[in-house]
């Protein structure tokens, strides 16, 4: 590992600036390599996770849901947070079962991403899941969204021509494209629940 | 395009809840598909660029900066904000100068990425950069960064192992690994100034 000093941000202080319903943000007072002062805001955030679900006649399961920030609706993996002390798998399975009823045989843990780097702490761990059964969803109240399914093909035209846009889902054709050409292996498991 | 209504939300108001130094804040009061209310909190955010410059030698230019939400030093592709009333180009071309010291003879844009759909109105255009001539960075006051350079192949292997986990440079690695296989093409366009 490097020295990275001459890059570190040291806190010195910390304030709590909104306590919203979903967002939780904070300033602290850092300082910077050169000993300067400054403030760093961001969003507190538990986590999530993403499942690339790969169905037997090689198809990907997908969603398409209304993304209020962006005014429309965008096409993404099944996706969701971390419910406080839930274990990632967990939760893997719970948002899957949930959003589109299905429930895998295997699964594996690809990597994960952080999505916004400069002003939020959350992680989104990035699964694959095979061997799918398909059973009846469960969404939570005031949860919309629709289930279908593409060949990998097609979601990478579509990630190539802007109708995939979602970054999590941009980073899940990084790993399905080279998963499925071999070049990135995949340790998978059988959880015993 | 198809008929959203029965996944779309109406914003019936909206509160300004945090106007921070750097982060913005609102919470919208909106109407669901099936006519209840709920709220939705959301960032508002100018929009960014990326840029994946291509060395004459086969090696791109990749930073190394350290990112306080994260607490530790992360590796990205050159990005920066818009300023206001801005162009994407404009901002790719000076961003690239001011953090690295390079100007480039040719441009194109690639695509766009939503870093996180469900709380910023966060977009981030993609653009790659040719005909490399590097120079004499000058970074903002505060800003501490490193410059260096990889190969596709060392950056593939990074963004598999982990080395590499932020979205808006695993989503230029989809970009990076496709255009130079051929996959997807480019429009590159020789900017007049």
């Amino acid at each position: 590992m490097k020295d990275d000093a001459h890059l570190t941000e040291t806190a010195i202080a910390s304030t709590e600036i909104l306590k919203g319903r979903f967002l939780h943000a904070f300033r602290d007072t850092v300082l910077l390599p050169d000993a300067t002062e400054t403030t760093r805001e961001y969003i507190v955030h538990p986590g999530a996770v993403m499942v690339i679900a790969l169905l037997d006649d090689g198809r990907v399961l997908l969603e398409r849901q209304y993304r209020y920030p962006m005014h429309r609706v965008m096409i993404e993996f099944p996706a969701g947070k971390l419910d406080e002390g839930e274990a990632s798998l967990a939760c893997a399975k719970r948002e899957l079962f949930e959003e589109t009823g299905y429930t895998a045989r295997e699964w594996a843990k690809a990597g994960v991403l952080h999505p916004v780097i400069s002003y939020s702490t959350e992680f989104i761990d990035i699964w694959f899941a095979r061997g799918m059964i398909a059973g009846e969803r469960e969404l939570d109240a005031g949860e919309f969204l629709e289930v279908f399914t593409a060949t990998p093909a097609e979601l990478s035209d579509w990630c190539r021509d802007g109708q995939v846009t979602d970054a999590k889902t941009l980073t899940g054709m990084l790993w399905l494209q080279n998963v499925l050409s071999g070049a990135w292996a995949l340790d998978w498991q059988i959880p015993t629940s």
